[in-house]
């Protein structure tokens, strides 16, 4: 098959290209390298350092001898997305390109605007432009678990049969996000089903789990990893956990820890979107996958990060500053998730296993942590401080080298080269 | 109390200030005057003439004897938004400056996006400068009873209690949206929900049934009347069918004719919504008014029209064109609307009543109906017509002075008199 992917130079796109070009298919890319100019924005790096793009694809060539064909572009660009998608036709297309940062959409009104903005421009031109060059392509949609929150009610993949005055409806489950971030995979979720039923497009929509890992089976090569963000805005709390103990910082677990959220591998991920990939939605159809493995709560991500440490001889303490986020703290967590397993998944990898790779992967990049130590505690309230200004990111408080000029700090967005 | 009117210009806006302004009320007016430019834009005006917004202000100072101070501006700049709220400090925000055509959200890919972000960051930008500059400011948020679409199970006012897998939850009531437009009004709810959550917003959600007629008690003159909509694009069906009548072409019911809706006269909207801002929502509170009076199907839209127009001498035929909407035919439609009657809503003026009422005013200005008779057919095509290109809205078959420019033929922007 061929399958475009959007997002491609991000955590989770390339890894995707890398499997599913060992799979056999062709692979297309898109991206417009913002990932990299916004971690940087952040006074943060990738802990593995990525080669440009040029040099991921001469790595794909040398190593996988495969070729990989990529448009440099922004999906808010309609005529951009017409035109590659026209040329390409691609029989899948897999969209990863969003603005994928709760605590970035949460810094102020003005990112607020621009996550729920481009990410939402972005879906409805690749809607739009499947329906006029490639209207059989299956669209496989990158949502979240995020977007259905935490009900006391066990939480179905999508849709559900509720009664209610005792007539019944099979009806889309309700979805109560966290973040502005959040909302817009909601809105998005609304268009992808919207334009199934108009235009007859055949979608997917993952919601995905927080993913954990940064290897997958076809990265051989250091040339072929996948990024790392470790830093308070970009970085998953499993990641940052990872980091402080690497960095000899305490483990901060927000609030009470008792927080849970759908987890799963980086390599599961990857299989889970290759099968939604080989077995295409039909014409019409709009079907919700919950893609994810296990279910932990933040204490049980710090607990399991500070035994793997100690077996590298690190020894964190665990922490509990107050949550800045809003959001229960103790409550029912219980989503369903069959459809994947239908389709033939397996769970590949275990957590502590996985954890035990980051931590060796780390400590070998541990200068790239140490450069950037200061990233990794929380900087973004996400709740009113009574009638205060607008929640600004603070900078960061060391004497770091361009430190009032966001865009030129840390690495360069195209080649986050490990420091000298 | 002191009340910030966004898109005061419009159909509800100005009525809505007219009769704040009756009950004490200082009211403040934001608009951009894009609902005069986009009417334009199809071809189309008014059937009543509006006059220019000083014009209107200057017939509130003479007949009403009230100043209104009004803003001319755009939500999607948020530098204004803050800077007329800082300045004014409202007790409430009515939030009505929307891009509010369903059929104009469909016309192509821009007109979708446009509608989307333009609307979100209207709302966005609204909620962070309320929390910036007046975080007790009330927000009455104009949304649609469009959000729900028509579920096999009665219509809760936002909530509803809910069962699954044995557990019980209090959930928003999933959303079924049935064009981009009412979309958007599903993400601001999303937004506004969420606001309400995390900054202490106090909020209504105002899901808005069908608003018919033109007068309200406050409109004692014509150089105060309010617009009328009657092309295919910002004309509702119920508008149509009556300049229809008036024009002697045949009332177009789309489909079977059986799809219902819920229906509220101005006069009653804008009690309704004056109730709201009365009775405020509290710091934190999200709430959320189906607010409509009756439902009614467009059959029944179709025979009180022909009914009421035989009393005038005219005598219209309906037909039934396909349905150019995709949307269910015959569906249940029973949404509760109990929180305004707690409030103290008492029905003031049924449809028929109405409906004598637009007919009498639509055949005094039938010369402005018959300048613009092409507009009435309906134009834009929602559903996917096999792979054709972008639904593009037809332009009108007539030869129209300028037809091939939009944004200039018709009435001018800002002034909409009757033709010399």
């Amino acid at each position: 098959m061929k399958v475009l992917v959007t997002g491609i130079d991000g955590y989770s796109g390339w890894p995707l290209a890398l499997h599913l070009l060992s799979r056999g298919h062709e692979v297309v890319g898109i991206d417009n390298f913002v990932t990299r100019k916004r971690v940087a924005e952040v006074g943060s790096w990738s802990a593995t350092p990525i080669p440009s793009f040029p040099n991921r694809q001469k790595a794909v060539r040398e190593i996988l001898g495969k070729e990989l064909t990529f448009y440099k572009g922004d999906l808010t660009n309609y005529q951009f997305v017409h035109e590659v998608l026209e040329r390409e036709k691609p029989d899948s297309v897999v969209h990863l390109a969003e603005q994928r940062s709760a605590p970035y959409s949460m810094i102020d009104v003005h990112h607020a605007v621009a996550t729920q903005v481009q990410n939402l421009t972005g879906t409805l031109h690749l809607i739009y432009a499947i329906r006029d060059t490639c209207p059989t392509a299956h669209l496989v949609k990158m949502g979240t678990m995020g977007e259905y929150g935490t009900p006391n009610t066990d939480i179905p993949e999508g849709f559900f049969e509720t009664e209610f005055h005792g007539r019944k409806d099979y009806l889309p489950f309700p979805r109560q996000a966290g973040s502005w971030y959040h909302w817009s995979k909601v809105f998005d979720s609304g268009d992808v089903m919207f334009a199934s039923k108009i235009f007859g497009l055949a979608a997917t929509d993952v919601m995905q789990g927080v993913i954990y890992g940064i290897r997958t089976p076809e990265i051989t090569d250091h040339r072929l990893l996948t990024r790392f963000d470790f830093d308070e805005t970009w970085g998953t709390a499993l990641n940052r956990f990872i980091a402080q103990s690497v960095l000899g910082l305490p483990i901060t677990a927000y609030g009470k820890g008792e927080q849970k959220r759908g987890f799963i591998a980086l390599e599961d991920s990857m299989q889970s979107l290759r099968l939604a990939v080989e077995h295409p939605a039909k014409p019409g159809e709009y079907r919700v996958f919950n893609q994810f493995d296990a279910a932990y709560s933040v204490n049980q991500l710090a607990e399991i990060t500070a035994r793997v440490a100690h077996e590298f001889g690190l020894k964190p303490v665990i922490e509990h500053p107050p949550d800045p986020r809003v959001e229960a703290e103790q409550h029912y967590y219980n989503p369903i998730h069959e459809h994947l397993l239908a389709l033939g998944y397996k769970r590949a990898r275990d957590l502590e296993e996985v954890v035990r790779e980051i931590f060796h992967d780390l400590l070998h990049f541990r200068r790239r942590l140490e450069a950037k130590r200061f990233v990794v505690m929380p900087t973004v309230q996400w709740r009113s401080v009574d009638s205060e200004p607008a929640l600004h990111a603070r900078l960061p408080p060391t004497a770091h080298p361009g430190a009032s000029s966001p865009t030129t700090q840390g690495s360069e967005p195209t080649t986050e080269h490990p420091p000298a």
